[in-house]
């Protein structure tokens, strides 16, 4: 089947069949059909039904199988238990779509997943493509295709409108659809992907990418099953100039219990999502209503080059809390600069320098309004404007207006929020394609969220054409999952970060001519808190005492641990430093290969301090991860300290990101725990890691 | 004036000059008279316009002291320049109330500034009270009177309500009371302050808290300008179960830019109105639609005893979201304890103990729904409720509400969100006392500041009767606005904070019988950065050393600073501990004495990390302050360090903020730097310290 197909049989199907078909209106199922009725879909509707000849007015079949004729997208809304013959009757007459509104599958733990399991396959098999299970349907507009159950639908005009959805939640693609319809907007596709069995969200992603009638696509995400395809769709659209919209719950750990994401217990839970949201081009709302209110803000515009905000309004208080917020969201509001403030004293009209351009009342109508909105817009020193109003959006919705129509189209976004409540203004806004917000709440998220937004970031190429090749083969020989110190380290001074200089001993007599000081720590995968057992031994000096505290270790661990394996002995220097970091790479099931930068020792437990990208990284992406640990600024010249090597340090992170590139990521976990950072010019030392392959 | 008296004037005057009317209806000035006129205003309305014998067919006069009978409250909305006179003929004719519309005044700078202070003096020398300048005016909707310019008020119906409204900004005045109306809430009295040259947030607020008509008292705030009549009030709103709901500027630094706040470049800025809001028993909101939705959360109900949030959803998505933000917010979320689920299986319902109780659909019909509710409702285990409703808001409202009226009256709050847009419903909620909240956000926003919820915290009783005394009588003896380390130490060692010990020498014979290590220093006012000037010698030891060294610098200052005034060598034992700290003690302009603890050392410079409250503190506040700094867990018993002496610590934190119980507060400023934390039980000594006078 083709990716057109596909496409067709989705979203423009010539004839769908409602397996589980009910004519009792006060049944959820029997939702798909009156609507599809109601909107008068052009397709055949077939409703199938053991019990029934003929559901409100057209035949019905007892039986998928028995259809007289094609039947492009199936929606099985029957029990759990009867939807893997449902299955196997689409895929007998050729059905290339079931989307499976039936629930009791994955969701609800292991016995679900293997039915659900099973329902994969045997599509799989039949040539049939699944959505769901567990998922409240889809709505194709342009095609008056309503197949869904999801109730708020059935209130709404299905007015068509060119935001593309995809939601992980059911529920919230009529909430969703219903807020937006009240802002004027509406919808090209809408997809409720419950478990993700086969169609995810990254491939849906891809199609809708693709619909022209879809100039912006909105995400409603609890987690990811399918990063790799959804990055790549997001990287598409942005070729395309469609803005990718993502709200994700899972901020908060108690969020992420709730979504069941599979990063609860890890490190970076969310600021994984917000790597990945930006390495992809992927905007970011943390409000619910900006979800809706943002594709206006953004649409036919790029990413910004800088991160700057310039706002002018009418009412000081109601600028205040857009301004304040966006403040504690750690963006800038930076006043007129002097040219500007020039032009507009030609035009009569004195402003400051202050951040917020401040009309008071009997200043502030349109026609000033607009000539300094103009001014700001055209001003090379800010990325986007806010313009609030306050008393006329409530009392003049036309003059409102007014107010900002002059300066549309404008090569940068405009936010407009109206202080007062203020429906009519803001539905006028809409019709004229401004982005005007309810709340000032929703209108810094979306300005934060606009200003945030980068192009997507090039994975490629940043590994030199056979760098990484020397790690890769020491991986391939490594004959075990699990890597001690000395071979991970190995795998590391491969891909160039400086090896501790240990040596595994397994006699004293091995012990080379060196003088300390050292570590001498025993080898043995079977003896576990090592420095509990003594099996560590710290700055030991000079050759006579390594070569005796080798051998006590030997003997101490024959006495003491007689069935433990002993794999020798290390022997490693101690190595003195600026400041240890701990520096990790890891394939994360939900987003992929990550790359994380922290700040080790007992504090660090307390306050986590790291930060964390998608892998693999550049030296710039590096630097940028060590100027976000403030704990860093210490090696960097604060207060007459001495300097650290932070361009080692960055060698360092790239480096080890370099495991993304290796073929088929075998890397599943690595850490270098510490990593010493000399004095500048002196480098960093890895002085311990481990590596696990997945 | 009785207090009477001047709320009926302000309130419900008997009669109202307009200073400045206008017939004009596109003039400002027009807007009060008209209103009034369309209300159906009973008292006496006057127009006062040097250029009319009639306005809007009432008869006016030229000036106000031609008006032919008393005048309770004039409204003066003349130029700045004519603001005087007109102040002054309220005086002559006993005006007693005036609020003055027209700006020109401290909002533009120092001139004036004057200005305001010349209209001030005159009120007060004529028994005049004042309210603004730079205001919006006042609405007492009881009393028919719109005696206001806000254009945005023009637009509603005045439809009476149990809300009171106090703002610092004056288009949010109209702002809010359209928000609130566009819910179903009314106002009893709304006042926009201005510049508060007179009557204040604070003084009105009494007024306010007193009104039988207001309920719950919102507060639109831009900085503290009478903090301490404010927390008066508010503790008096406290006792009468009234509650006060804050929504303040100046979270962000660039918001205290545009808020003009004096604590700008102070530490804790924000913090500071946090430990007001929370010691004063004010719910403070950091979303604007929850100013206007928490009220019907919380009327009615005591601040809670813990902080654990219950939660009950017809949609998995959309409770989702309002619990990861509650989650982000620190708030818990618990799920039903084995008695509840034991007594719902009773009923035949089946609940999880997961934190959010899911009825998924099929499952949420409004029996069993209100069923589960009332049962959260009941149980110990919570302090609040959330309960999340779906489709059934979008299409059923009368259902949507069924859902949750039979769990009404609560004895704790019930807070609604309905994912879909649901105005009806939210509508029909409103008008049975129901807070439903139309985005996740506030409704989040308002659970979490209920649940942060606490009773005014007594300031009274900290100090033991005569504790402070000592500290009393050496700052009054001190004889300069700025004490030396020797003298500020002594100050803190009369409050019990151990002093450094040392002592000021002139001549080395002077050093008594001391082994050291001791500090040497120079005492002079003139020479500033003793260190870099060689005038601070550390870990000096023995006797002859000492004396050596004092011999040394008295020597080294009068080659080098022949002019320097010098007050001795100040010989200092070198102390050492686990941890230093810093402890701060401050007159804040606007919200009064306050206490700050922090971690000292260079990282604080990088990482700020402190802890701030109003002062004075007990014993279990300076402890509940030690627990917000995770640096402090390190003396604490973590991970088998050495424990620090943390009880010693939570007493010179107590110690130090008894400076707030000296009469008439003396003191401005004052720091140990650092107090230094020795082993449990050891104690913590001062070992250098500041003070400064008022």
């Amino acid at each position: 089947m083709t990716d057109m197909d596909l496409s067709q049989a989705l979203f423009a199907p010539r004839a769908v069949a409602l397996i589980g078909a009910s004519a009792d209106p006060t049944k959820n199922n029997s939702r798909a059909q009156r609507l599809l009725q109601r909107e008068g879909f052009a397709g055949r509707i077939i409703p199938v039904n053991p019990g029934r000849r003929e559901v409100m007015g057209v035949p019905a079949f007892a039986d998928i199988r028995e259809v007289d004729g094609p039947v492009d997208h199936a929606f099985i809304m029957v029990p759990s238990a009867a939807v893997l013959a449902a299955i196997e009757g689409c895929c007998q007459i050729g059905v290339k779509v079931a989307t499976i509104f039936s629930a009791g599958f994955a969701e609800l733990g292991e016995e679900g997943s293997a039915l659900q399991q099973k329902l994969v396959a045997t599509a799989r098999a039949g040539g049939l493509r699944l959505i769901g299970p567990n998922c409240l349907g889809l709505l194709s507009v342009p095609d008056r295709l309503p197949l869904t159950l999801n109730a708020a639908i059935e209130a709404e005009t299905l007015q068509p409108g060119w935001l593309g959805l995809i939601s992980q939640s059911g529920s919230m693609m009529g909430a969703i659809f219903s807020r937006a319809a009240a802002r004027g907007l509406g919808f090209s596709r809408i997809v409720s992907v419950g478990n993700e069995c086969d169609l995810g969200v990254g491939e849906l992603a891809e199609f809708m990418v693709e619909d022209p009638a879809t100039k912006a696509l909105l995400l409603f995400l609890e987690t990811f099953r399918d990063a790799d395809r959804l990055a790549a769709a997001a990287r598409r659209a942005h070729d395309l100039g469609k803005p990718v919209i993502a709200y994700k719950l899972g901020r908060s750990e108690l969020g992420r219990q709730l979504a069941l994401s599979h990063t609860g217990a890890m490190v970076g839970g969310d600021e994984l999502a917000n790597a990945f949201f930006r390495d992809h081009g992927i905007l970011r709302v943390d409000t619910l209503e900006a979800l809706v209110e943002l594709p206006r803000l953004v649409l036919g515009h790029r990413p910004p080059r800088g991160r700057i905000a310039a706002a002018l309004t009418a009412t000081g208080g109601g600028a205040g809390m857009v301004v304040d917020r966006l403040g504690t969201l750690g963006d800038a509001v930076v006043g007129p600069p002097t040219e500007v403030r020039a032009a507009l004293t030609g035009q009569g009209i004195e402003v400051s320098d202050a951040p917020l351009v401040d009309l008071p009342m009997g200043m502030s109508g349109p026609v000033r309004y607009s000539t300094v909105l103009k001014a700001l817009v055209a001003s090379d020193h800010c990325d986007a404007v806010v313009a609030v109003l306050g008393s006329t959006a409530r009392l003049e919705p036309e003059a409102a207006l007014a107010h900002i129509t002059p300066a549309m189209p404008a090569p940068k976004p405009i936010a407009v929020f109206a202080a007062p409540q203020a429906d009519e203004t803001l539905r006028l806004m809409g019709e004229h394609g401004i982005a005007a917000f309810r709340t000032p709440e929703a209108c810094a998220d979306s300005v934060h969220a606009f200003l945030n937004w980068r192009a997507p970031r090039s994975h490629d190429g940043i590994a030199a054409p056979g760098e990484a090749d020397a790690a890769g083969r020491l991986l391939a020989e490594a004959g075990a999952t699990s890597l001690n110190e000395v071979q991970a380290c190995a795998v590391f001074a491969a891909l160039g970060i400086e090896p501790p200089g240990s040596a595994i001993v397994t006699a004293p007599e091995q012990v080379g001519d060196i003088a300390g000081p050292v570590a001498v720590k025993l080898l043995s995968p079977d003896i576990l808190h090592k420095t509990d057992a003594g099996m560590v031994r710290l700055n030991v000096e000079g050759g006579a005492a390594i070569r005796a505290t080798v051998t006590e270790l030997l003997v101490v661990a024959r006495d003491h641990f007689p069935k433990a394996r002993v794999d020798g002995v290390l022997v490693a220097p101690m190595h003195r430093g600026l400041q240890e970091v701990i520096l990790g790479y890891r394939w994360d099931p939900e987003v992929g290969p990550i790359v994380m930068l922290g700040i080790g020792g007992v504090m660090a437990e307390l306050k986590r301090s790291y930060s964390v990208r998608l892998a693999p990284v550049d030296l710039e992406e590096a630097r940028s991860m060590i100027a976000e640990l403030p704990e860093l600024r210490l090696i960097q010249g604060f207060r007459g300290l001495p300097k650290g090597d932070v361009d080692a340090l960055a060698r360092a992170v790239r480096a080890i990101s370099l495991l993304a590139t290796l073929k088929d990521r075998p890397v599943q976990d690595a850490e270098i725990n510490p990593l010493i950072i000399r004095a500048e010019g002196k480098g960093a030392v890895a002085v311990d890691g481990l590596l696990t392959l997945r």
